[in-house]
């Protein structure tokens, strides 16, 4: 058994590029939107709070936005539904508000709509997009365009890890003095990719039924590893809070389950996350844990290093680990994780894991 | 095979009774709260927004509660993160929002912290509870308890069908114009209460796999059908938004899928779920429609009517018809509804349908 499978012609993945190109992708958009810090300043002279708008796993990025804006600059932030705007057509005042609408292609019509919308109720508007030109960032009253480059493999990684810098470059610029932090975040990144999920990715392969928690700053890294883990695995992985999790129906936990648990090494919700392996492990479930405190890392069954950073911009590089695993479990099922749904026919068996 | 089950010692369920005690419950509590209007709107005098703090099936109450105030009374509102309020402890400055905290006992710890937090920032309250002199409702500036009456089965039905009253009470307060299509809810539901949901119980009883789906105002709706469901018949039911269900990832529709869709007969999102219902079933999997047009209905494998009610009030009604088979399906699978945890031994054979 090779533990670090390739695809069954015996190349790298187009996926596992991209996310390797990670450290250069963070650099390249810090040092080009932290010079927007003013004219995004400039946007809450008469504004104080903050509108988002996004689908799939830029709403997952909009997620991160919300708590960081909220926990760490002090401004009031929520997510936008969109069929307010584009069905109902509410006429709302967000002369207060500044709309930060989040698309990777820049071209989602929803999205751009919506932020077409927001505009006629008075927002102003700020687009976040890795596509120079697109209608998103023409439209918008200030466009954070992210450096990630092309990406070519179906499930977003770099443009998704481009997308947290930019919001947490938009709230640095509204107080939350996160730019040092930001700036650690490549090289932590680049630590990251030196380890080794085998043992996780064969882990995953092999499990019956995978639900992925994680809480507050982290909450969005959990949704992002589940709907990641969707799209490319082709198997139902459902994201939970965890509230929702630890107080959620028996029915959800029990002998066969892999809970996947995002923590945090720092912060007010770093501890209960240990509380949380323990109960999944009362009931029946094995953990794999991803970042966290030591306590936490010591208690899970199966455990990835996270990134040694502050709570606040931790999400931007704790996703790598769950990338990483991800598209290896593809692997490890047979599939091809540059355009899952083009199913690969070699069986999963080939590469299953061995610790079930 | 009965086509109305009851318990195994043949006693109706207390779930039962309470779905049946719901048009006297709305009436209650349409009565005492349509008289708060005036001291709701004095809350509004110099705020302009709401800011909804719920957990569970209060959640999906809140979500309606959401859409109800932007789309019919043009009043911006979203969904707080509790752990924003109780673990990072931010200072955001509320003075222009009035938060509303939804919890049926009102002694909901997390919620009554953050209900105290929010007026910390600036905040005017009002809470919504069904107990009359419970924490949330004392510290409320003002509490709005609703008239349900004692709840003894562990599913919440007539609790969360009076938290959308009061909600849609709010809303008529700040504009929405509601008050006389509330006022037709309990005869609505009343007329539901006599429709036979045996086919529908049957095959989901039968099902290998269940998601809910919904959209726009009955969003909270089909989220609510899904978690009762968990809560009562302890299986997995995931509730999705029309979005994730119709772009998702391919692994979630399949064959043995029973997909249940809660329509909306009128307003702008009515159309778009019959063309929901022929993309999951040319996926292979089965439609068991709630309310909608008659072209949805039409086109649904097994379909049940839903209230013929505007679509701002339809949501109050449309949770009724799912109350009832969930109960149904509950009892068919050999469970107790009014106490799931305390698993019932009787082997699900005895009432499992044959339309599977």
């Amino acid at each position: 058994m090779s533990t670090t499978p390739t695809t069954p012609t015996g190349h790298h993945t187009r996926m596992a590029s991209e996310i390797a190109e990670q450290p250069e992708a963070a650099r390249r958009t810090l040092d080009h939107l932290l010079p927007e810090r003013d004219r995004l300043r400039g946007l809450f002279a008469d504004r104080r709070r903050v509108l988002l708008v996004a689908r799939g796993s830029s709403d997952n990025a909009a997620i991160y936005g919300r708590y960081l804006l909220e926990v760490a600059a002090g401004v009031p932030a929520s997510l936008a539904a969109p069929s307010v705007a584009t069905h109902y057509r509410a006429r709302l005042d967000l002369s207060d508000t500044v709309v930060v609408s989040v698309s990777q292609s820049g071209s989602t019509t929803e999205i751009v709509e919506t932020q077409e919308w927001a505009r006629s109720c008075g927002a102003a508007t700020v687009g976040v997009t890795n596509v120079e030109g697109s209608p998103l960032a023409e439209s918008a009253d200030v466009p954070l365009v992210t450096q990630a480059g092309p990406e070519v493999a179906v499930p977003a990684t770099k443009t998704y890890l481009t997308q947290l810098v930019a919001l947490g470059v938009l709230a640095d610029a509204l107080g939350a003095d996160v730019a040092g932090d930001l700036a650690r975040v490549p090289d932590a990144v680049t630590g990251l990719l030196g380890h080794d999920v085998s043992v996780a990715s064969e882990a995953l392969a092999a499990a019956d039924r995978v639900v992925v928690s994680g809480r507050g700053l982290l909450l969005g890294t959990a949704l992002e590893t589940a709907l990641k883990m969707e799209e490319t695995c082709l198997r139902p992985v459902r994201g939970y809070s965890y509230a929702d999790l630890r107080h959620g129906p028996i029915s959800v936990v029990s002998e066969g389950l892999l809970a996947v648990l995002v923590g945090s090494a720092h912060g007010p919700l770093a501890e209960p996350m240990a509380d949380l392996v323990r109960d999944l492990q009362g009931r029946g479930a094995r953990v794999l844990g991803l970042g966290g405190t030591p306590e936490f890392a010591g208690l899970c069954d199966v455990h990835l290093a996270g990134p040694d950073l502050p709570e606040t911009v931790e999400p931007v590089a704790s996703i790598v680990p769950a990338q990483m695993m991800i598209e290896q479990m593809a692997l490890r099922m047979g599939l091809d994780p540059d355009n899952p749904r083009g199913l690969n026919k070699v069986t999963a068996t080939e590469f299953a894991g061995t610790d079930s």
